[in-house]
């Protein structure tokens, strides 16, 4: 099935908000066998939202909208395209009852403007809306399917999740299925280099390969009538690339370094602690927000003054004087004095100089420490990063979080 | 000028990567008074993206492709848009130069497939690429400009920035300038009914609403010839609300609760702590992108295990065994405690159930405990909140951070 999305609000176009909505619904889509061809956004303006409609109609087989179906004046996707195919609007007193019980129950005044969620066009199926107060609607003839969708993010997974896959899983056949796997070290041209031989042969399952933040992902996928037939395709085609690749793996199953990181903290048995200063918390927030995160994760300590880094972590004055609170001396000592305080089994620290303002020359911003301890190994790492505050904090933490990886593979054996 | 984005690559079709390359242009070109009416993503593939490119040649002056400039096989965006145009491609021996010079100086072998990047077809003036090796290309004839950048966010940004925004600069003539003002604590439909009446009867400038995981925003964008009129506008439709709304608003400026609240810690000289549970360093991290935060952030503590509580925080085991790690009583001996131990002026603590697992009936996940603490005041707060861990963590951490603003205003007086 030939699938598009498209993305209606004026909001989209000038750059208020990121399109989550097609990038989620591509990914679910995906997971379908649904092959989808295009995106494309369009404001909330009559004229043009018919346009585009006109034009999906002729080249696919899905077309699924989200967006312009809220309470206000200038939500009018439901309308433009329901009038397009000559449907009448029906109000639909369920809807209206729904609608006022939402807000009875949340204790807010129903305006006028809400009752116009309630009118729903001939012959369509509603898509409950479970935790707002849009409906969704789902329309089929001959030659379309056509889906609206509200556009507030959690709304429409829900809705996707809960009543349109349902719908959707009946109407395909086959299934495309995908493995991810996570490479940190080697850039993407490199990467093709090594594996385009196999990558160039391959039409079932295809090699893709992306480049985000400093690691690079390669995505096999594969389409086919079965689960365990797309399984093997796709195994067999990593088994060849591995002997090339595996130095730079962190994960072959799509996870995330903190996943990784935890998982492997698990499997031996250790608690880490992590101090951090120009991070500011992000690694221990990186670690905490995978679940289960409490049984290998015992605290944290964002120690952002020189007087924070003394009477937490016990750095000393003189070595903060001697060497300055952004060098290779104070990020062991960060991490010595964690690990010493506590019953934690290794200890990571950083700190460095996140920027704009507070570097020098001869400590210029981007310079980072990387400190790891342990009972009998202790490791320091100098980092010369570039880019804005935030890419540079965010590289940090990456940088870190595969570091202490590294470091426990090394040094504690099963 | 009417202008529209295309990004060009099957892993956005396929959910691999947030399209985030179209919202930055959005944004840039909205500053440059130039209207982007659609948004499009096509995969690497030569007949769509060729009927994509005719479709859009018939609506708009203005055609800014991303993506698919790479050296490997699947970039196809130069080739098939200039050859649908009827350009010869031409060697470009200093691009060539560029990018020997490029890989030599980070010593890395220069493959065959780099080399496609130095062709450029005739005519065009080439967009310089100052941290990767596809160059940009901009193209003009009577009834069109074309614009080709790179993929990767980092060099698409720094290209416009350095490359392309002077030559749109000069190609527009008015310019549209938008203020955003942020609030917490009323819902979209609300605020709307409240500001109607004003809305409707705007043209220029327009009012646009949008809600983001608890907050809501209202955009006011003016058109105009010059930005000393462009501010009039927006300023007096600011003025004409702002009695209806100004108990809910945070910022006028579009700051970031952080922002915000840094600005007012600053203004009243005050230094603050934080101390977490539930959300793993999330309220120190976000204070901490702020750059300057070193002024009045001095630690962060996260304590995960209830070992942590009592040691970092003085938390006492009577407490924990009475009314357990998540209750007001924590929280607030959690703020207290590390109030105590330093010499800051304000703390804050949470401590909360995330999820998805270690809920119970009494206290669910989403059961949240947030603690202010100040030498003659402390505040306890209870919320009930849902979601996934990451919204629950979200969540806790924006209204935490309001939290502790309210407070500073009433508590603190100037």
């Amino acid at each position: 099935m030939k699938a598009e999305i498209i993305n209606v609000g004026t909001e989209l176009l000038l750059g208020d908000i990121i399109n989550s909505n097609s990038n989620y619904l591509s990914k679910e889509l995906a997971k379908l066998g649904i092959d989808v061809y295009y995106h494309t956004t369009v404001g909330d303006n009559k004229e043009r939202l018919k346009s585009v409609l006109n034009n999906s109609l002729k080249r696919s087989e899905l077309l699924i909208f989200t967006g312009g179906l809220g309470p206000t004046t200038d939500d009018i996707t439901k309308e433009i395209i329901f009038s397009t195919l000559n449907k009448k609007m029906i109000l639909d007193e369920n809807i209206l009852k729904g609608l006022k019980t939402y807000f009875e129950s949340r204790k807010i005044t129903m305006t006028d403007n809400n009752k116009k969620q309630a009118y729903i066009p001939e012959g369509c199926k509603v898509l409950q809306n479970d935790i707002g107060t849009a409906p969704g609607i789902y329309y089929k003839d001959e030659k379309h399917n056509i889906v609206l969708l509200p556009g507030p993010p959690r709304e429409l997974k829900i809705m996707f999740e809960n009543h349109l896959k349902p719908i959707l899983k009946k109407e395909t056949k086959h299934i495309i299925k995908s493995k991810t796997i996570k490479l940190i070290g080697i850039g993407e041209s490199s990467l093709e280099s090594i594996i385009e031989g196999i990558i160039l042969k391959q039409d079932n399952p295809t090699v893709a390969l992306y480049a985000k933040e400093g690691q690079v992902e390669i995505r096999v996928t594969a389409k086919s009538e079965s689960d365990k037939k797309a399984d093997e395709l796709i195994n067999n085609l990593i088994n060849k690339i591995k002997p090339s690749i595996k130095n730079f793996v962190f994960s072959y199953n799509n996870e995330s370094l903190e996943e990784v990181l935890i998982d492997l903290l698990k499997s031996k048995d250790l608690k880490i602690g992590v101090c951090e200063s120009c991070t500011g918390g992000l690694i221990s927030s990186k670690i905490t927000s995978v679940a289960g995160a409490s049984k290998v994760f015992d605290r944290g300590i964002t120690t952002y003054s020189n007087q924070a880094k003394i009477d937490e972590l016990k750095v000393s004055v003189d070595t903060l004087k001697k060497y300055g609170a952004v060098s290779k001396e104070t990020a062991l000592e960060m991490a010595k004095g964690l690990l010493e305080k506590t019953d934690i089994d290794i200890s990571v620290s950083v700190t460095g100089i996140a920027g704009p303002d507070g570097g020098t020359k001869d400590k210029p911003v981007g310079l980072v420490y990387i400190g790891i301890a342990s009972s009998d190994t202790v490791l320091t790492k100098e980092l010369k990063l570039n880019g804005t505050r935030k890419k540079i904090q965010n590289k940090t933490a990456n940088i870190a979080l595969n570091e202490v990886r590294s470091f426990i593979i090394k040094t504690f054996d099963l």
